[in-house]
């Protein structure tokens, strides 16, 4: 995969729910477009091209895909740092968490994350809501050229 | 219609876009719960309970659906001044418009909006866009609570 075709870069630290995702995008065929960051760290690096990503091709992905509670920066802190640089400031992010906390929720709206969805449990409906919120920011959704 | 059962306050002063969204999503079932806002005066009426709609329950409307070109107050007024106002800042706004000028799309990200989506002008995709919008906002995607 060229690092300039990622349109979706998924922020997630568990392993199970990486490959559930997955497998739902790989169903709208769009799984060949994900990268994924394992904590927040790893994702500024790929956003800023920083350390291992030092030579990609600075393209925004279309998509930043984000757990709230990752590794060393967590999921918040990941979509402050978005919003705070104008390279990022403008890539939709989708926060997709099990946490139903409305704290969590108001505070990624007050960090004008662009949805947020809890996890469902249920497989079917886990692998439905995937593949619903990849088709609509990826196919239906309109952001600002580079 | 209950106001306090809105789901969708939809700002559009054209005609035969208004009756083609209806039509897609009634298809989705959600059609009763929409509220038609025909310029930007109307719809801050709506949002902040003013005028004919002093009376209504002040319960935010889980997505606005914005057009860019509007009577009197355009779309990225009415988005500023829904996200100035802590009552409406984090109501989920999709701008859905004929426009794809990047200054359009650049503006509307500027002011926070959460999705901009260009009108496809071919009738089965508009109804598809419609539906899918309409799903992802009132099923897929959480708003705070009031």
């Amino acid at each position: 995969m060229m690092h300039d075709e990622v349109e979706i870069l998924y922020v997630e630290d568990t392993a199970a729910d990486v490959e559930l995702t997955l497998v739902a995008l790989r169903r709208s065929r769009i799984a060949n477009r994900v990268h994924i960051a394992r904590d927040g760290v790893e994702a500024l690096d790929f956003l800023f091209c920083h350390g291992l990503h030092a030579n990609r091709a600075s393209v925004a992905p279309k998509l930043v895909l984000l757990d709230m509670k990752l590794p060393k920066i967590d999921g918040l802190e990941l979509l402050q740092a978005i919003r705070e640089n104008e390279r990022t400031a403008m890539i939709p992010v989708v926060v997709l968490t099990s946490s139903n906390e409305q704290k969590d929720i108001l505070n990624s709206y007050k960090l004008h994350v662009n949805s947020y969805i809890q996890k469902p449990v249920d497989f079917d409906q886990f692998q439905q809501v995937v593949q619903q919120l990849g088709l609509y920011w990826l196919l239906v959704n309109q952001t600002p050229d580079a």
